[in-house]
């Protein structure tokens, strides 16, 4: 296949149909030089990229359509963040060889999850090399409503959604070859796109957990200048994970990372609005901890005990040991 | 080096100066989930994205500072090629090690291209894996200003900026193990931004000359339904090229591709605009053809008799024979 077969390829199975009256905004698609995209008037654009390389971001086993809708996955989870509305997305496609099934099947994956928030691709490149998808996603949101990593205040509530540790749990049960009881939550993540849109007017700071919830708390408690108190009984967790010891699920739960939920602070005025957002979207939303103004993360047990995390969070390009 | 030391060195290392008045538009720039950026009122955003991987796409030798130079000059010839301004850049790095030095390298040659055109890294990620560089180009046109490819009429003159085949034949002499006479054609190609901007309202199509003159121009007539005349004599080249045999040179110039030159064709009631242009901008634009309505293009030497050349420009995953 050449490349503008597989551009073509691309093009046609990434069609995403949109609600009646929806307007996607592309005034030039794929096919030329570059795309030409109209933002709603008075809106800020809202841009983030991220790469997965086979082998690092995914097993490189892992299916077409999984490496598609994951890679489309992160990045708009990094628009949720912002609280932003996602709209385009462009495609840095490198791949060892261009085989049509693997396209159709990552075209699919893509698909499958750019219908879900009316995401149109609208341009990129293929490449021959080893296997990397990078993806632009594009976005917008009313100026000065952005989620920042900074505003969080000491008195905030910190609040996650969904369940945390699930992910890593599952990357750690597929390496040792074990059975994977819950492989879409490492495979298939889901951007909370919605939540992210309701926050900004009520969250004070926002992220999502993709390196680890001690490491992404960090990054917020950097920015914001504060500190912060972890009830680490209340991070919430699948069933599956209820059946580790305790200290087995707090590592992966604190540590993990490529959750992907949206960790964020709270005014405590407006708590009862968790109970709302909660209903309204069928996701679960979990008080579990505070901000401080003594810097640092203080991880407290049921009974009140002081808990040692050891680990923060992946990173690329760790010093060894 | 770990990942945030890594991620706050390219961000220091660059950091452009901007002309006094001038409005970056970064209301969010590197260090959280996603960039915000505001776009001037009534303009379109344009977007393009490119990958440049290591032994396909530079030469594995090639230096840190050209590395960055021409990732970031050929997604700004993309945007030059719509008639766009370049505002600001993503970047996607994975390297296979996180070495300082390369970076401080990278990161130079990035901002001394960067400068030049005011554009702003707003924001990208690092991975480790193979040396792989991504990065999404973003400006913005007046709404029905863009260049397209569509739009050549018979008749049009076809006309090409700078010189072209150098870098092919740069290329070819690196892996041959010759001397290299002219390595900045390959290295540091020159985004046509300036000229690219003045296009707009004369030109009836334009393109970059990535892939070779006859692919790209193929790409054009493709769009616009038409054929075209070359007169073969006419493609502008340098000095070096001068010297070699006419039908090595006219391999170099119809299918090497990496120039990075604007390829546009313009009604030629608006042929006297060439020399303004030329003038204006110091950059040699030269008529070397036209439009035809009979599909497919013509090769014509300067006696006039016709010229079949070999090979259509540079394709990833060509089919073997």
């Amino acid at each position: 296949m050449k490349e503008f077969e597989l551009i073509r390829q691309i093009q046609q199975a990434t069609c995403v149909s949109y609600p009646p009256g929806f307007d996607h905004g592309v005034r030039l698609g794929i096919g030329d030089d570059a795309a030409v995209l109209e933002i709603p008037a008075g809106q800020y654009l809202v841009a983030a990229t991220d790469t997965l390389n086979a082998g690092t971001h995914f097993p490189a086993e892992t299916s077409p359509f999984d490496i598609a809708y994951k890679c489309l996955a992160v990045n708009l989870s990094d628009l949720a963040a912002m609280g932003a509305s996602p709209r385009w997305a462009l495609l840095s496609l490198s791949l060892p060889q261009a085989d049509p099934e693997w396209v159709r099947l990552f075209s699919e994956g893509f698909v499958s999850l750019a219908q879900a928030h009316n995401v149109t691709l609208v341009g990129g490149d293929t490449t021959s090399g080893a296997m990397s998808i990078s993806l632009t996603a594009l976005g917008f949101i009313e100026p000065g409503r952005q989620l920042t990593r900074s505003g969080a205040k000491p008195g905030d509530l910190v609040v996650v959604s969904g369940t945390i540790g699930g992910a890593a749990y599952a990357l750690e049960m597929l390496k040792a070859g074990e059975p994977v009881p819950e492989r879409h939550l490492l495979d298939r993540p889901q951007p909370r796109v919605g939540l992210g849109q309701l926050l900004p007017g009520y969250a004070s700071a926002c992220i999502d957990v993709s390196d680890g919830l001690l490491a992404d708390l960090g990054h917020v408690l950097k920015a914001s200048a504060s500190g912060a108190r972890l009830e680490i009984e209340k991070l919430p967790h699948t069933a599956v994970l209820a059946e580790l010891e305790d200290k087995s699920r707090w590592r992966y739960q604190l540590s993990g990372g490529d959750d992907y939920e949206l960790l964020f602070t709270l005014p405590p005025r407006h708590e009862a609005q968790l109970a709302t957002w909660s209903q309204q979207l069928d996701i679960k939303l979990s008080v579990i901890g505070e901000i401080e103004s003594e810097k640092g993360i203080r991880c407290l047990a049921k009974d009140g005990t002081a808990y040692v995390p050891q680990g923060t969070g992946f990173e690329h390009f760790r010093q060894k040991p």
